[in-house]
C-alpha cells in the first residue's frame, strides 16, 4: 500500500504540529517537504523528523509531482492564493483556519478547489475533540431528542497583544471563529440570525486598537434552537473549553481536561487541576485526529469531513455578529449574504 | 424577649412552607392566624401547626392588633393590594415575588411602605440559597477581581399548562424574574440593557397562548460586565439551577444540589443521580434562610436584605426582555423606565 | 390516630438532637418528660421544645403509665440497665449505641426485652444516612451481582482526649463500633473472622492510655466476601465518611457530603468545598430518619429495623479486633462467641 | 550528540510498546535490532518502525558491540539469565518486571548488575503515571505532614486464564506486585510487615488451580504508617486504579482516567464515562516516561530511578502475603529474608 505524499507549507507552530502528527501516528502518510519563508526553521523541522527536503519557496512544493496533497500552514494572508496555487497544481489540500478574513477571497479559493476537483480539509480541529466529539455523537444520536440549546464557553488562558488582535480580524473572527464553527456541528443546523454583545474588559489596549475582548453571542439556527457562546480573552485559570447540548430529552456536556485527576484535601479546602493551559495541551489529540482523517479522505477518496463550505460559514458568522453589535440589533445571515452575493 | 408575631396571608404551597420554617425553625417568632379564601385550606394549615386562629378573610389578619407581621402568600393579582393594606395597617411586610406584573403598582406599594415606615421584604428566595449565596459572597469579596461576566442556567422540570403561562405573565416576568434577580446579585451592579431571544420548543400550546418557553437573554450591566441567563421550561433531568461569576482573576461556578453523591459504576457505565426535582425540593434551605433574614430585619429594625426596589428592577427588566425579542434589539433599562416614569 | 407518648432520658448533645426531630419533624409522636441527672439540662431542652415535664431522675420516666417508649440517651454505662428497667415496665425503647461494652450486659438487656416483648431499637443511625442507604439499596437489589467487597473510610476531623479514649472502651468499641454495623448492613451478611491491625500515630497520649488512634481491620463475611474498614481520629479536613460496595457486575460508592457544590478556579487551582465537619453536620438526616422508623415501627407493631442482636455484633467484632491486634493472627467471630457464651 | 543505541529482547506486546515510545518519542536513542524467538514477529516489528536488524536470537543483541543498552521484554522465566547475559557482556538493562519469581535468581541477577557496573532500570511503569506520580510528589512535599495511611485500588477488567493464573507466580506475584511497588513508592518507607486475606469469587477454576482472584492485604511500613491494598481480577466497568495517601496535614488521592469529561443527563439520571479500559489505555502515558527516564539516566550517568532493589522487594513481600494467607497471621518481611538469606 502506498503512502500519501505530502508537502507542508509553513513550519511555525502549527507546521510543527502537523508534520509530527504524520511522522508518529500516521504510517499511511510520508512528509516529502517543509517549506518556510525563513529557511532556517524549514530546515530545522526537516531534520528534527528526518524529513528529507526542505525550501523557503513553497512554489518548489506546489510544483514538485511527487507531492500528492499539501499542507497550508503559512499565515492567514497567504491560504487563499496558496489554496489556489495548489488546487490548479492538482494538490489535495489541508488548509488552516481561517482561509480567509473576507468572503470573496474564500470563494475564489472553492471555486479553484471544485474546478480542479481535489480533496480540500479546513482546519477546525475542534470537531476532532474527545469531549466535544462524544457530545456532538451523542447529539446526532437522538439520545437527547430535538436539540433545543446550545451552550459554548471558550476562553483562553491570556490575552494577545492589541497589535495581534488588531490585525487579526478581531475576536470574532480570531477566536470565536471556531466556536461559530463548533456551534453549527453541535446543533447539526445552520445559524440562522445572530445577536452579538461586546465589551472590552481584559485590555484597555484591545480596546483602543479596535477590538473587544470580552463577548456573549446568541444564535438561532435553522432548525430552531437557540444557542449562546461566551468568550473572554483571559481565564486567569487556563484554556476554559467547555461545551453543552440542550434538547427534549436531556443534556450532554463536557468539562474541561486536566492534567491529573488527584484532589488534594486539606485544612484549607479540596483542591483540584486547574484546566490544560492552552491550546496545544488540550487540542493535542484533535490535531492527530483531523489529519488522520485528512490522509483517509484522500486515500479513500471520500469527502473531507470539514469541507471549504465550512470555512465560509463562520467568517460570515463573524460578519455578521460585528455587524450585529455595531448596531445593537439581530442580525440575519441572510442579510450578510446578500451583500457578499453567496 | 418577645416573639414576633405573624399573620399569614394564603394557605397555599409557599404559605404551608414559610408556615413549617417559622414552627419549626424560628424560635423567635409564631405565627397567630392563618387566612385563606378557602378556609378549609387555612383551617388544615392552622391546625396541622398548631397555629391558633385561621380566617377566610386578610383582613382578620390586618385589623389583628396583635399581629406585627405579615406574609403575602396569596395569588399574584392580590399582592400590591394587600400589601398597601398591611402598610397602611403599620404592619411589616413579607410579600412574595412577583408584588404585581406592572410598575405601576409595584410603585403604589413601595410608596404605601415608604410612608408608613415599615420593613418590606421581598420573596426573592434564590438569594439565600447556599450554592448561589456563596458564589455571591466569593465574587464580593473580590477573590475574583473585577466581575466580567455572569451566567445563569435556570431551566424547570416540567412546562406549565399554556393556560397558566398566559396569565402568568409570561415566561420573562413568571420565571425568568427570579434570573432578573440573581443576575443583579452576583454581578453586584444593575443591569443597563437587555436582548432576549425566545423561542416555543416545548409546548406549541405555550406558544399558541402567546409566550415562549425557551429563551437565551443577553445582559450589560452598569458595571461594565456581561451577563448570560438561559430558561428551558422543560428539562427531562430536572431541575436545572446553576450560576457562574467570572472575574479577572477567576471563576466561582455552583452544580445543582443531587439527593445522594453515590456513584453506580457498571459495565454500561458510570451513573450518578440526577439534579432535585424541584424548587421545593432544591430550595427549602433557602426559604428557612429568607424567613430568618426577614424576621431578624424586623426584630432588629436593619434594613430588609431584598427591598420593595429589588422587587421593582426584575419588572423593568422583563418588560425590557419582551420589548426586545419583540423587536429583535438591545432595549435600554433606561427606556422602560422612561415610559413608565419610574 | 393518637401519637405514640415519648420520655427522654438524657438531655446532652444527643437527647437534643431526637427532641428536636421528633418535636419538628415527627408529628405522630410527642415527648411528655425529659430526664437527666442534671435537671439544669433537662428543664432547659423542655422550655425551649415546650416539653411539658422535666425531671432529675429517669424514674419518673419509667414509671409514668402515660408514656409509652423511652429514648435512652444516658451516658453509654447506664444504657443496659436503663434498658431493663425500662422493658420491664413494659416500655418500648429506643437506645443509643453501644447498649454496653460487654456481651454479657447486652445479652441481660436483650432477656429483658424479650421477655417483655417490647419494640427495641438500636441508634445506629448511619443506616439511615442518605448516601449509605442507596449504596445498601443498590447492593440488595443484586444490581451489583454477588457482593465480593465491602470498604469503609471513617475518620473522624479531631481526637478525643487521651481519658475520653481509654474509657469509651478504645478506639474498635467507640469509633470502628459504628462502621462493624455498617460493613453487615451493606454485606448483607455476618462477618466470620477479623483482622486487626492499628497504631498510634495522631495522638501519644492515647497510645500512652492503651489506645490506638489508626487502624485498618480486613473482615471475611459468611457469605465469602472480602471487607476493609480504616479508621483514624484526625483528618485534617473533616470528617470522612465514605463506603463502597464491589460485586460482580459493578460497584456502588458514595463520597462525602459538602456544604455547597460551588467551585473556585484561580490561577491557584480549583477549590472546592471541604466535608462537613462532623457527625451532627452530615448524619443528621439520618437520625431524624431513624427515629421516623422507630416510631413507625412501634406504632405499627413491625419489626424495629435495628435490633438488639445487631447491637450484639459489633461489639464482638470490637472485642474480635482487640484480640487480633494483640496476637496478630486473624480472630474468628465464632472464638470470641464462645469465650462468652453467646 | 551522540544517541544511545538501543536493541530490545522480545517483540510482544510490551517490547512493541517500548519501540514506540523509542521511535517517536524518544529522540536522544535509536533502536539497532529487535530478537523475538518468533523472526515474524521480531521482522514485524522492525518492519513497522523501521529498525534496521532483527534476529530470532537475543544473544544477536547481546554480543552486538553497537548496542549500549537492552530492553529485556521476554518472558517472564529468562528475565534473570537474560539479565545476567547482557550484564556480563557491558550493556545498560531495561528489564520488565518480575526479574524472577525467586529471590535467588533476583539476586543473582543483581550480583552480576553490580559487577559489571551498568545501569539496571526494572519496569514498575505505574510509578510514572501522571496522577500517582502527582500523588507521590504530594506525599514528598510534606504538604501532608506525616504519612499514616496509604490506600491502594488496583482491579483488572477481565480475569486471566486458570493456566496463566497457575503459572504467573499467582495474584500476589503477578498482579499485586505492581501495587506493593507503588505501596512503598507512595509511603517513602519500606514494608515491615504483612498481613493478606485472599479469596476465590470471581472464578472456581482460578481457585482450582491453586491461585485466589480476590485480595486485601494490609501493610505496616518502617515508618510507622499503615497500609492496604485491595485487588480483584474482574472488575465489569473496567480498570480501576487509584491511590490514596492520607496524613496529619491532609490526604491526595487520585481517580481513574476516562476517555472524556462528558456526562449525559436525563431522565434515567447522570453518565459519565468508564475508566479507561485496561493498562495499555491508562498506563501508555507511564511507559513512554519509564523509558525517557531510563534512556536519560544511561546518558546522563545518573542513578536509574527504579533499581534492581526495587525489584527485589516487591517479591519478598508476595512471598510474605502468601505465607501470611497461608497461615492466617501477620508475617515479618524479616522473616522471608532471614529464610532467604537476603
Amino acid at each position: 500500500m502506498k503512502r500519501l505524499t505530502i508537502g507542508i507549507i509553513g513550519a511555525g507552530r502549527i507546521g510543527n504540529v502537523h508534520a509530527e502528527s504524520i511522522t508518529y501516528h500516521i504510517p499511511e502518510a510520508e512528509i516529502l517537504m517543509i517549506s518556510d519563508v525563513d529557511s532556517v526553521k524549514a530546515k530545522a523541522l526537516a531534520e528534527r523528523l528526518g524529513i528529507p527536503k526542505w525550501s523557503d519557496n513553497h512554489l518548489d512544493i506546489i510544483n514538485n509531482p511527487d507531492i500528492e496533497a499539501v499542507l497550508v500552514c503559512s499565515p492567514t494572508n497567504t491560504h487563499a492564493d496558496i489554496t489556489i496555487e495548489a488546487a490548479n497544481a492538482g494538490k489535495h489540500i489541508f488548509c488552516e483556519k481561517p482561509v480567509d478574513l473576507t468572503i470573496e477571497k474564500i470563494l475564489q479559493a472553492k471555486a479553484a478547489v471544485e474546478k480542479a476537483g481535489v480533496t480540500m480539509q479546513i482546519g477546525f480541529n475542534r470537531r476532532f475533540d474527545h469531549n466535544h466529539e462524544k457530545v456532538r455523537e451523542i447529539a446526532q444520536s437522538g439520545a437527547l431528542g430535538k436539540v433545543e440549546l446550545v451552550k459554548i464557553t471558550s476562553r483562553d488562558p491570556a490575552p494577545p497583544s492589541a497589535e495581534y488582535a488588531a490585525s487579526s480580524g478581531g475576536l470574532f473572527m480570531d477566536m470565536m471563529i471556531h466556536d461559530f464553527d463548533m456551534a453549527q456541528f453541535l446543533a447539526g443546523s445552520p445559524v440562522k440570525d445572530v445577536y452579538a454583545q461586546g465589551a472590552v474588559l481584559v485590555d484597555k489596549a484591545i480596546g483602543e486598537a479596535g477590538d473587544i475582548d470580552t463577548a456573549v453571542v446568541t444564535l438561532t439556527f435553522e432548525n430552531g434552537a437557540l444557542g449562546v457562546i461566551d468568550n473572554s480573552r483571559r481565564a486567569a485559570y487556563g484554556y476554559d473549553q467547555r461545551v453543552e447540548v440542550f434538547g427534549e430529552k436531556g443534556m450532554a456536556a463536557d468539562e474541561n481536561d486536566c492534567d491529573t485527576t488527584v484532589r488534594v484535601s486539606t485544612a484549607q479546602g479540596v483542591v483540584s487541576d486547574k484546566p490544560q493551559y492552552f491550546f496545544l495541551e488540550r487540542y493535542m489529540g484533535s490535531f492527530v485526529k483531523e489529519m488522520k482523517a485528512f490522509v483517509a479522505a484522500v486515500r479513500d477518496g471520500t469527502p473531507a469531513p470539514v469541507t471549504v463550505d465550512d470555512a465560509l460559514s463562520p467568517v460570515i458568522l463573524a460578519l455578521a455578529a460585528k455587524k450585529s453589535m455595531a448596531e445593537g440589533r439581530k442580525v440575519a445571515v441572510r442579510e450578510i449574504m446578500e451583500t457578499h452575493h453567496v
